[in-house]
């Protein structure tokens, strides 16, 4: 395997075929089919895919798109869909067998209608880790099949890796979009919290949830970001243009090099060398006063807010609960409602204080590590402490591959920006990405 | 005593005078510091009175106009300010004793800077209950000096219905503006949650917290909303016109009834009469489903979030918080993190139903008792629950005496809108106090 390139399976090379004639949505979604059909035994990358529901969505694309009509930036544009988030007819199972029996979804997600309306074609539920927590799922990394694809948002960032899908929807309460995206080579987005809708979407922790998309490229992160916001597309790069002022990144110091594997370290170091070359200046930034009680804070409200859902249920169906978010409930369970409010109010401060690092022009974004190292074996599906900070602050965080480890496995970047700037961040990790995989 | 009339030390009577030059802001703070002397000893109203810099302000105000400056709706209006708002150079002591111990404060509150713009004389602070909660304070009603001013907002009420300050903010987490208001026989706004910033306001609790003016006629409270929200004034009264269609007011039922006094059932149901002859159609409109659970998640909220608040200060001066506000907040220490959260998601689908009664157009307000009925014994501040549904909703509420009882003691209605629609509110209010009160 090797990390995408721009024109291989991505939503701008699909659609360019699909306007030249080249190719057609039904032969996407078949060429899908084909290699789910092949990859799906060893990677079990889906829980369901709607086979005969994705052609027939692909019919109807074609047939639009010969009468003229586009839908959108994602005209026959196959998309999986984690399987947390409800598509009409088919049950949410959130990884979770007593989920699983419960009947069908009637209505879609705002978040699923928005992709439909930009002309998606639903191809089928993509596997998550129980309730979107820890437990490591089925799903393996395409890169190395005795690897995790990371989680929670496994399924969704296994099957772009493995060009079973080009893009699909994953969720972030903790490092669940970033995380998995980075292990398996491809790139993540997490827009700014409350961009895009939870309406319909299982809860984790509703403080701390997102929905975002994965995809091969960041170009294709902008378009499934507009699909899912109505949103027009941005056409132009304003930053990083050699007319332009110099692109500036902040370095942030005093939390991730600690946690950051020696393969990391190099490879981040080696691109920062990269894109100082192509003159983007780097600056090193501090980390804020209270960001080491990141991880604790955030801990106690994903746990507290997970507890106040599963409360009822929890009760009921105690066996079928796996060990991660079974600990993580009781955790919440007996928690105080004072260290529930310390939680966030630290997480408001904090959010403060991490915004204005990015949000008073001195700095276009922050780049840390998009996870601490390669990804693990599938016991765990890895520690997603690079990623939490973010989840907690609500900042967007955008995450590309730059390199691949000794041992052949893939290692990526994060970006962040401040809240509400999930476009411009896309164009900087656009610029980024460009100069550190050319 | 009796009800204030229009023309009666009220902002727009007060800046009629000021106009003609009949007044000046100087004569108008004599005249307050003057009734402040004859009444203070009996009603206790104010922490302090700030007379030499109130009489400063005033010529400076007096000044300006002369070079034809007028800086803003309260041009020249002295207002008093509860003491748990930051009013430069004054200590903010919230009613305890530990609290008054603290340095003076450094920086107006947001709120007002807000007034001061709008050309407030700063007058003093108007006692509050401790910590704005329900231990009975030293202040005693105008009306009867054996009863409550109500609390928390206590001296702003009472400073207001014996004419010793024009007009006083006060804020509410449970009845805190609306209960003091209508046992003082004056008006009460409490805006829509968020409306009115908490900057440099000591917290009860966050979720609930409302500042908001206390005024003789709801036409003053308009003028105060203006100067606190830096909003031009709305000059038409649209709704209730002869020539426009007739005011539609919805009566809820099931929850306010129970708890209804004689004295106020009977006044309620005259008042709408007067109303309905007036032509204002009156509906019946049950509450939502759930709507009984309200005081008990209100409660709880309080509690919880005054107990993180005061969490570290309750350990150190424990001996120095009075039984109700002590009682409070071991409530919040007690309570888990689950339960406030279920208190949480009530309030949030509470709000959407209750909302959705006004909001979509066919009834402009609900009307209900803005208190269960006259002021009781100065032991207690009286029973918030006929306002705790509106501090939890964050819907905007306008009160106005209706009536007096037949032991003399004034009754008052208040007007519920949907949130955000304070300025309508405060029309339909003033039309309906007009009708009532004429």
């Amino acid at each position: 395997m090797r990390l995408p390139e721009a024109d291989e399976f991505t939503v701008s090379s699909l659609s360019a075929a699909m306007t030249s004639g080249e190719e057609s949505s039904e032969s996407i979604v078949s060429q899908c089919l084909s290699r789910i059909a092949e990859r799906e035994a060893d990677l079990r990358a889906w829980v369901v895919v709607d086979r005969d529901g994705a052609l027939e969505q692909a019919q109807q694309c074609d047939r639009d798109r010969a009468t003229g009509t586009i839908r959108g930036p994602l005209h026959g544009i196959p998309v999986g869909i984690k399987d947390i988030v409800d598509v009409n007819g088919f049950v949410t199972g959130a990884g979770s067998p007593w989920f699983a029996r419960r009947p069908v979804a009637t209505a879609d997600a705002t978040l699923v209608t928005a992709l439909r309306n930009a002309g998606a074609v639903i191809l089928g539920k993509t596997v998550t880790t129980q309730f979107a927590c820890f437990d490591p799922p089925p799903t393996r990394n395409p890169w190395h099949i005795d690897r995790t694809p990371g989680g929670s948002s496994s399924g969704s960032a296994a099957a772009v890796a493995a060009r079973l899908v080009p893009i699909a929807i994953g969720s972030q309460t903790g490092g669940s979009i970033t995380r998995p995206a980075s292990f398996c080579g491809v790139c993540g987005l997490k827009p700014t919290f409350g961009t895009v809708s939870l309406d319909g979407v299982v809860p984790v922790a509703s403080s701390l949830d997102h929905p975002g998309p994965i995809a091969r490229r960041v170009a294709d992160l902008r378009m499934t970001l507009a699909a899912l916001t109505r949103q027009q597309l941005a056409t132009e790069i304003k930053l990083g243009d050699p007319n332009d002022r110099p692109l500036r990144l902040g370095r942030l110091r005093g939390f991730f090099e600690d946690r950051t594997s020696s393969a990391m370290t190099v490879a981040l170091n080696r691109t920062l060398d990269t894109l100082m070359a192509a003159g983007v200046q780097v600056f090193d930034v501090d980390v804020p006063r209270g960001f080491s009680d990141v991880l604790q804070h955030h801990r106690c409200i994903m746990a507290c807010e997970a507890a106040a859902w599963h409360r009822t249920s929890f009760v009921e169906h105690r066996d079928e609960y796996g060990p991660c978010v079974a600990s993580l409930i009781e955790e919440g369970l007996a928690a105080s409602a004072i260290d529930y409010l310390a939680a966030r109010e630290h997480q408001a401060a904090l959010t403060q204080a991490m915004n204005s690092l990015v949000a008073d022009g001195e700095i276009d974004a922050l780049v840390t590590p998009a996870t601490t190292g390669p990804a693990p074996d599938a016991s765990t599906t890895g520690d997603p402490c690079m990623n939490a900070p973010w989840s907690y602050t609500g900042m967007p965080t955008v995450s590309f591959p730059i390199a691949l480890s000794d041992d052949g496995l893939p290692l990526a970047i994060q970006l962040t920006g401040p809240r509400g700037g999930d476009w411009q961040l896309l164009d900087i990790a656009e610029v980024c990405e460009r100069i550190v995989r050319c």
